[in-house]
Parts: structure tokens; C-alpha cells; sequence
């Protein structure tokens, strides 16, 4: 069982090769009745895309949908809605001198060992590209959860994702003290003005050296109902842990206290609770600290969702390394193509469209858990 | 579609409430032919089991299983092997206090608005209970990749868990310097004596003062064949992510270099390939740093795999706290129970077994990968 | 994948061999919520049991159940229902002769052939004693599925199975035309008194004989609501159809005009739609013929769904039978052991059992396919 | 979960509504390193394409597929082989009459029944085109199946379908009487030529009457490899029943002796095995009949494995009909359109790549059934 698909009931398929014919996906389990708003599903892959700013790589890819089917009249029909996105701007050729070189922290090799066969053309399957899928499918889920029937308090649940650090240099405040809006208003996507600028330096200091560097995705889930999650396995922490571990270059995952909650006592960690008011409405129930980030034994309890996904600095430098080839003969690699310095600025519309899925995920497996849903 | 079901070769579904009739498992999909070894399954349940230090709860468990099916003479069939646990030393009068308050940063609340009902004694489903039925199939699990066909250079598959850190006070060694054969030599399951005897202070500390710790569980998987992982979603580490945070107080997980690994650069970090001898194996590439963790693009690359989980401090306190009952009224609620103070040192064995429940499955599931097997 | 999982929401897992420990199962998936009647699950249980009458079977199992979680107070939690029944009357001794030989038209050869390893003793997994566990699921499906939320027009969902054909004779009358209530009336399970007779005459005359004798069994499922089945491949027939096909011994499957239909021109085959009433409710059109069995497009259109399973004879005969053993050598062997001359008046509450199940899977399955559910 | 996935090692996803932009498809699972035959899918989709002959609807569709992803080089990947087949002659407006009318026996009803939306055109999702895309991924299955590996006795296996009866027309002779390489020398794909021109003249009366006739259709495995199967739910004949009554129209499925067997006594049904020669190699075991159709158990056992399928008449008439539309009101319906008469002689190579996706999928579970494989 191949591993290509993501989630049960609102359920991604991506298929397609960095520079193959096309990328693409397939969503089966989309509700029928949800009228899309394609311009903010192009407006998720703009983020996404190369070529955007001084800081991403500068591959050109236009990353424009076309919808195959699963639609009329621009309404989710129930069936599947597949989708795909042409690749432009591959140049093969520049990857002839990759054919037997296995470059350093790259999938080159484990692709070889595992299937015996290799597009190596830009990283084939292994290639960040297959994320622009992800993109799309999370614009749809994105819009599938914003829906009414789902808000709390009449607020629609939200999704937001900003970058908290670059290297060494961290963003300090907590998400509630920080402006969300502000996070498109700079290209590497830090909701801190000041600190997004010596983001943007640090990025462009390492990409003269031909270097890189990694950094952190913070990502807050607003006006989730409680409910969400399914014990023991798919607790909705472990699906997203699942969901953000498997974009590529993640290597960490914590939500609420994190790392630092396992040096807290229980009687700081413990969140209490307190009724929001007092018209006995359980759903009105709050906690007054949030070390939880939102989840209690793996199921949503209504407060806000928080969580960190760390990413290493990218593989591809614009330096000579040493490596080997198929053979196992040792060689030199000289740095080329176009690559990120930094992967956060782009990894934070991703960030965003995993979590949206594995929250519609949730909403409509949540469905079924009560006799009476 | 509930959530108790792991895994997709090697397909472990765990059911049973704490202080219910019994907890227990079914795995589907065990290859036939596995020459069990009971000795070492209840070897891994007393590992997990309570009561077996001055430093775990109380409640006393024998935790002796019962096969029902699956096996012939002690040899798998091909079928489903289910197992049970009896409960034994349930209290069920010691929850009645509990029945309709909600424990602070325990799941009460949220299985009341998930589920509608509650079984309430002793958290029911939400216990951590539940981890006897992951040791049970982890202890298969580890017969199973232990076989000799997995093996890489004569070495058998190992998987090791210790623990790294109890509240502020952490091993600084990596596991590489440890002795990890020494694990298993003091109660707080920590390689290093000098470091285990302050952490084992440090929880008589937090338990004497009716408190509770958090901590970090390192887990170290040597001799993992090449291979494993099925990009894009069921990664290797996104499965070992996904399986470590389903394991009651998880807060966080990472791998290789981990959230440290932001830090560097790719110059640093890339690991850089070499031949490990002259032959021409291509299985015999090595790395001479692993700041990836044995993983590449999700698929395992030889080297060893080590990740490191982190556990929040437990909810049950010997405190008294304020909450609310399930009509939004505030209440009182004193500590009761038998409960751990801190949780890691009986995590180990379970970090152990969701590791090679993820192993084998994916071992499995890499003999579909190619054509010729 | 092993293949011990039917189901999606309504998930069945079963697991057991004949002469093992214990045959169970566990249901993941049933909703929160349901009070259960323990009593009209054992009452299912009694009506496939072995022993029941002079026509079945003589092996005693009182087939008792012990449900050890996923309930409380009698009613469902939301977590997994387990469930076993242990083996009383099992005489392995009785099989020894059968360790290396391959009973003709048994699965002894192709278990062995799979697996490289077989429980002999009474088939094993491959006997139809696994079927018990399907009746348990299947008893507790019915009850979900009668849940008065499902019911139309008032009247609860029902299921009723019966034997309409044994060996040559056949019951002609439609099931329109019959009292299903009378089906228990007699121990064939056919509900025209005057077949039933002739039937049970006919299986006494071939177990006088040592043989055995095939049949089919028919079911009816009236009130189920139009909307369930999820195109294109789990269309509700097709899933019918598999439920069925994987009882033992069943050898084909037909709903609606069925094998006959093929007869028919379109003209004549098809339904007409008619409004039941003038009142404007869609759900309330209805057809005037029904040889689309209640299934239209793999959906569900409201009307009575019906369909036919065809049964072999029994396999194990009371005659001496040439076949060969393990090691390819002719052998004779002795009809030994106690066996149904004709299966199919047990094979009615299985038939309803998997009917059930597809149904309570389908109903939940259903609750996901609009935005507004 | 949406039911358009088939499959689980070998796992298909289609797409697509009839008049929409494209139909298509995704496999994932198909293992890495198969060299593809692109000609001969082409050739299996012209087999299925409309406008083939004069008893066929006369839609043109040239039905010529991208392959999008998941194959270099013409070689599979071991990655997601998504391929696309754009619809060429559709003609909405020919639909917007049939925007608020139910069809008799066609799935409008019911689709608007469980989505509250539909794409009216040409059936939308329901249409019987979706099936190009299985037979897409059939032809692949077909090419993977007959690879060397899983040949027995030297001899490849094969899957070839035919028509067996049309109406009343019935080919009377066994498969084994028959030269089954001559199905294709006709348009109704019958291998009697005297039988197959009966049948196509009745085709052509009834399609002169505007009206349609159903059949049913015989499908033949040779050389399948004993050991294919997954007990006891996933059996190989449930899996293939279900595959074929996911099929548009199909309403009836047996196999072996199918309905038939009832009739017999087990002591002729029996199929007695014999060893096909004394050099003690078990998978060399042979029966002296075949009513068990090559699987016992649910296992194949080496010999023939054949079934059939019946075909209800088509439901599209060109004859003016009776129904109601969206709100209840009696409308009269011409007939209009393209259509086929009967749907067998197309239906023939949908039957043979369903077959073959389900043996592909048994084939690499069957990998894991033991611990050396």
C-alpha cells in the first residue's frame, strides 16, 4: 500500500513528479454543496510558489489549476475532485549531471535502494514541488471548514500559520500577543516586523555564503469545536503530528507546552477549568491557561490549537560537496539550479492547507461518534 | 471510522477501558510462520506494567495476557492473533466521586461533548491503561523484525528506548557515548547511574509534595534496513510521529537533528556520503555524520534511527484543585488514586513497542515496493 | 493487509479458530449512545448455533458471549466493542487423522499452500464457526439501524432473511407474496409451510445418505432510507455482494430482477417512477415495479431492497472420499466428525448479520456525503 | 469516506463525470520497475470506446489517455500513475431537458436524493463512461499479472472474458469447449461465431424497437497462482464479486458452479484432488473438476477460476416513458441521445480489468502472508 493518500474521510491523493508531465490530486470525500471560491484556492498556491520574492528559489511555475472534475457550476458535487497543475519551467537537462550522483541529506539514494529506479530530474517524487497538491487540496479544506455550521461563538474557524524563527533568530512573543494579520505583510511571512527583517537578512546573508538555513512554523487553530479527534490512535494531535512530519524537511513536531512543558511541575502545567458563563452550556467551558494547546486525551476541547513544525536547513547548497555515486565511487558535486536558502517562508501556506485538511478530517468524522450526531 | 486501529500490514486494533472487563487487541496481519516467545511478551508487559517501582503508581496489575487465537502450537498462522488482559485490581468505588466532575487537563470534558457518555471510572478509554495492549503487540512486533531476513550486515534489527530527560535534569550524552544495555539497570530506566539516581530524587521530590513531573523519552533503532518509509505521507518518521504522539501525554516529538537542527546551516548539516568498502554494495553507502536520523525523504537509509519523545507532567495530583461538574458548577476536587508521578520511566517500553509496531508494518510494506521483491 | 476487517465506520473485525481458545471480534465505529438488548443478541446467536435441530449439526457450543469493552451501563461508549465466545465442544483429537490430509473442496490444501502452516483441527480459521462472531456484530448493527432516526414514513428499517431454494426445490411465491413473520416458524427456515416441509424431508433423505445438499437463502431489507451507497465502487449492491460472498460456501449473488433480469428487454425492466403523494417530498416518489431491487446507480432509492445467495453443499460428507495428503500421496478417507448435511437454514441469520452490517456502515457513511448532513 | 478508491496494494482511484472535462484516474501501489506496453492499453480502451461498431452507442470518442506522473522512461516508479482522458463529444444542451427529470431505472433520483446537487449531464458521475479509467488501470494490472514471476508452470496468467448469453440467445458450451482467442472476431465479442451473429441480430431487433436487451458476460483465469485470497472477509471470489457489481448495470454475480451447484449433491459437487505427477511438489496438486472455480476458502488453489456477470437492459430507451421530475410532477420523456442497446459486447473488456485489478491486488497481498515470502 502505496503511501499517497492523506486522511479518511476528506481524503488526498497527490500523484506527480517535479519534472514530469504534471502535478496533482485527487480529493474524494469532499461533502456535495460547498460553492468554491477558486480565486482564494489561486491565492494559497501564489504563497506557495517559486519565484516569489528575493528570498525563494527562483524556478518559475505560474502553479495554475485546472480542475478535472468533481465540480458544476463551481459547487462540490460529492464525487471526486481532482486537480491538476501543469510543470512549466523544467529544465531536465540541468539535472543529466545528478543521473548517478547521490546528493548529500537528499532522497536520491533511498529512492534508489527502495525502487531500483529513479527519476532524478529535480528530486522526481521526492521533490517540495508535490506540496503545491497539498496547497490546493487544503484551499478546499480550508473553505469547507470556515462554513457556519462549524463556527463556535459565531466564529469561523481559522487557520494560521507564521514563521517564529530562522536560524538562530527567534520571535520571542507568544501567538496571542502577536498581530496574525501582519504575517503576509513581509515575504518571510514573521507577523513581527522587526524581527522579520533580521529573518530576511539572516536568509540572505547564508544564500550569498551559497548556504542555508532551517527554522520554525508556528501555527495557531482558532474557534475549533470541541470534539475533534479520534481515540486512541488518530488523536487529532498525532494526525497533525503525522500531517506536518510529513512535509518535507520537517523534523519536529510540538503542540501546546511542547519540549518545554516536560520540564513544568503538574500543578503549573495543569490547565483549570472555568465555565465561560453561567447558562449551564458545557460547550461554554474554558480553561484558564492553555498548556493543553487545546487538546485534552487526543480530542479538541474548544480552545485555540497551537503547534511548532521545525525544518532543517535545505539540502541543495550552491557549494562543491563530496559525495558518491550509484557505484559507490566517491565524487564531487558543484552546486546548481535554483534553490531556496530557507524553507519557512514558503512552508507556511503548507503548514496551513495539512492542518485544514486534517481538521475537515475531523469535522466530518466527528460526525459519526454520537448516535445522534 | 474510530481510531483504534494501527498500522496497515501489520494492523494492531487495541479496545478496553481501564476498570472494564478486560483490555486486549487483535493484530491483523502477522506474516505466518513467527515462532513466538511468550517469555519475552510478559517480559515487556512487567516493563510497563504498575507497581513495579517505588516511583509508579500503586495500582496493582499482574498484566498476564491470554491468547485466544492465531497461533498453533506457538507459531503464527496467518490470522488474526487476538489477546485480553484481565483487569484486576479495579476500584471502581474509588471513581464515584468523579462521575460527573471533569479532572483539570484530563479528557472527562472532552469525551462528555465527543461522546455524549462517559465511562468515568478511572478515565475509562482515556487511560493510559490502554499502552498494555501497544506493549502486547509491540513485543510481537519485535519478534517479528528481529528475524534474520532483516538483518543488514549479520546485525539484527534493535530497537532501544531510555530515558533522557525528568523535568530540568537531562542526560547530556548522546546515545551514542551510553551504554544502552544499562537501561534497564536502575527504576527511572536511565543508561547513565549517575544521572538516573537524580532523576529518581527529583520524582520522589514531586511525589512527596503531591506533585507531578514531565519528561523525555530518547528511542534509538539500529540495523534498520534500507528502504522503509512510503513517501509522500506514510514517511517513516511521519509514522513514528504519529504513533509516538498517540501515546497518552505526548507533547512532542522529533528526530536526527531535530528542533536543535533549525539552528545550523546545510553545510554543516548535510550528511555527506561514503562507500563503506570497495565492493560495489550499494546497501553498503554510509554517511559520516546523521543529522537526518537514518531517514531520507522519509524512507530509512541504513544508519540508525533516533528520534526523542516528550511527556508532559501527569494531570492526577495529591493536590487539591478547583474545576467545574458537568452542569459548568465550580468545585473542589481533592487528589485520590493511585497514580504515577511521573510518567517516562514506564514509557520506555511503550515508545519501544510503538517503534517496531511502525517497523514492522513498514517492513512489510516495502516487500510491494518493487517489481521483483 | 490481512483480510479480518468488513466495514468502514461500522468496522467488524473477527478472529478466532475453530477448535482454538476462543472466537470473537471487535467493532470499531458504532456510534455513542445505543442501549443494547443483550437478550436479542443471544437470541441471534441461538438461531445459527450448532445442535439446533436434526438437520444441523450435532457439535454443542451453547455460543455464550462475554463482552469485555466499548460499553457501560449496557449502552455504547464510542469505543471499541469486544466481544468473544469461548470453544466448549471442541474435540481436537477427532482432526488427527486429518493433520496431512486435504479434504476435497475444503481450504486445507490452499491454507497450507498460503500460509505454510494450518490449525487442522476443524478447519481452523476457514470454518464457518467464524461466522458466530459476524452474528454478534450483526445483531448489534440491527439494533443501531432500527434506531427510529433511519426509520421512513415512520417504520423502522428491517431485515429479513429465508431459505428459498434447497437443492431442487424451490419456493416459487415471491417474497412479496409470503409472511416472512412465519420464517422461524419451522426448521428451515422457509416460510411457506407446505416447502418448508418438503425441504426438511429432503436435507433428512441426503444425511441418511452421508451427503449433502446446497441452497439459497433470501433476504428482504424494507424502509431503508434512499441516499445510501457511495459510487462508484462501494456501491451499496456491491458491497451487498461482497458481505455475501464471503460467507462460507457461498457460490453467487444476485438483487433486484437478478440472473433473469438479463431476459428482459429495458422496456419492461425498467421502473417507473411515480409520486407516492402530491405533497412535494422527494423522498416520497416511489416506482411502480421494483426489478432494480431498491438500488439505483449503487444508491438506495427507498423502495424494498431483496437478493439471493446461493450456497453449495456442504463439503464434508459422511463417505469414504479419495483425495491426497500433504506430501501428494493418494489417500482414502472416512467421513468423520459432526457436520450440516445443508447449510443453509443456519445461514439465515448470517445472511441478515452481513446485511446488517453493510447497512449500519452505509447509514453512517451516508452522514458525510452533503455539507449540511 | 467516498467510494471511489478499489483496491489496497494495487489501489485505484477514478474520476471524473461524463460530460465534464476530463474522466481519469490514480494508481498507487503499482510497484516500481514495470516496463509498460502503452499500445496495448490503448488497445483495451478501444475495446470499451463508443462508436465501435453498429450494435454500440455511436458517441465518438477517440478515449486516447495522458499519463501524467508515476513512469520514466515508459517504466513504472513505484509512485502514483495518474493518467487523464479528456471528453471530446459531449454535448450538454442535449441534457438541459433532462436537468428536473428523474429517468426511470437511472441514478438521477438517487443522486439527487444523497448530494442535494447533480451534474445532469450524460449522468454526471453515474455514467458508465467513469469506466475508460478502469480499464486504464486494468490494462497496467493486466501487465503487471503477467509477468514472469507469478507464471505457473511456465504458463503466464490470463484473463479473458467473452459474452455468454444475450436475452434468451445463451452460448451453451463450457469456457473449456470454447477457443476463447476467438471473442474478438466479432463486435459482440462472443467466441461462437453462430452464437454471436444470433446475438447480434437481436441486438439490432431491439435497438430498431428503441428498445434495449441484457446479458451476461463469462469471465476465465488461467494460471493464477495457488495462495491469492485473504480470508476471511477478503476473500479472492467476494473481492472479485464486489468488483464486478461495482460494474454499471451488473446485477448478478456467481461463481464455479455458482447457482447452479444448489441443485447438486456434495458428492458430486466435490472436486477430488489428485497429484499432477509424484515429484512431491505440493503447488502441483491438481482436482479432478473444478466446482469449487479455482478458489477454496476464498483461496485460489491453481485451477481455472471462472465466473459470470449479468447485465440488466440498458435503462436509456428511445422510446417515450412516463416519470416525475425534481418536484413530483408526472412528465412524459422521449427518448433521445446516444446509446448502446446492450450493454455486454462493451461491458467484456470492463469485466476482464476489474478481474485483473483485483488479482494484481492479491498478488502483492499475498506477498506478506508469510514470514518468508
Amino acid at each position: 500500500m502505496a503511501g499517497n493518500t492523506f486522511g479518511n474521510f476528506f481524503r488526498v491523493t497527490t500523484f506527480g513528479e517535479s519534472h514530469g508531465t504534471a502535478i496533482g490530486g485527487v480529493i474524494d470525500g469532499c461533502p456535495a454543496g460547498l460553492k468554491l471560491d477558486l480565486d482564494s484556492i489561486q491565492s494559497d498556491l501564489d504563497r506557495r510558489k517559486p519565484g516569489q520574492s528575493k528570498i525563494t528559489t527562483q524556478r518559475k511555475e505560474s502553479d495554475e489549476f485546472e480542475i478535472l472534475s468533481g465540480t458544476f457550476e463551481e459547487t462540490t458535487l460529492g464525487s471526486p475532485i481532482a486537480f491538476i497543475i501543469r510543470n512549466q519551467d523544467y529544465k531536465p537537462s540541468d539535472y543529466d549531471n545528478l543521473k548517478d550522483v547521490y546528493r548529500p541529506s537528499h532522497a536520491d539514494y533511498t529512492y534508489d535502494i527502495k525502487y531500483g529506479i529513479r527519476d532524478y530530474r529535480g528530486g522526481g517524487r521526492s521533490s517540495a514541488r508535490e506540496t503545491a497538491a497539498r496547497v490546493f487540496a487544503g484551499a478546499i479544506a480550508k473553505q469547507l471548514i470556515r462554513n457556519s455550521q462549524f463556527a463556535i461563538r459565531n466564529l469561523p474557524l481559522s487557520i494560521q500559520a507564521y514563521v517564529s524563527q530562522v536560524g538562530k533568530i527567534k520571535l520571542e512573543k507568544k501567538y496571542s500577543e502577536l498581530d496574525l494579520n501582519k504575517t503576509e505583510s513581509n515575504i518571510v511571512r514573521c507577523p513581527d516586523e522587526m524581527v522579520a527583517k533580521k529573518m530576511i537578512e539572516r536568509i540572505e546573508e547564508v544564500k550569498k555564503e551559497g548556504d542555508t538555513i532551517g527554522g520554525i512554523v508556528t501555527c495557531v487553530l482558532q474557534h475549533v469545536p470541541p470534539g475533534l479527534g479520534e481515540p486512541v490512535f488518530d488523536k487529532l494531535h498525532a494526525d497533525l503530528a503525522k500531517a506536518m512530519m510529513s512535509i518535507n524537511a520537517a523534523h519536529g513536531f510540538d503542540y501546546g507546552s511542547g519540549f518545554e512543558g516536560v520540564e513544568m511541575k503538574g500543578s503549573r502545567h495543569n490547565d483549570l477549568f472555568e465555565a465561560a458563563n453561567d447558562d449551564g452550556d458545557r460547550t461554554k467551558i474554558i480553561t484558564k491557561t492553555n498548556n493543553s494547546g487545546g487538546i485534552l486525551g487526543g480530542i479538541s476541547n474548544g480552545m485555540d490549537i497551537y503547534f511548532r513544525v521545525a525544518f532543517k536547513p535545505v539540502s541543495t547548497l550552491m557549494q562543491t560537496q563530496q559525495t558518491v555515486d550509484r557505484s559507490g565511487n566517491m565524487v564531487e558535486m558543484k552546486g546548481k539550479g535554483r534553490h531556496d536558502p530557507c524553507v519557512v517562508p514558503r512552508a507556511v501556506p503548507i503548514v496551513e492547507a495539512m492542518a485544514a485538511i486534517v481538521v475537515a478530517d475531523h469535522l466530518l468524522r466527528n460526525r459519526i461518534s454520537k448516535l445522534y450526531p
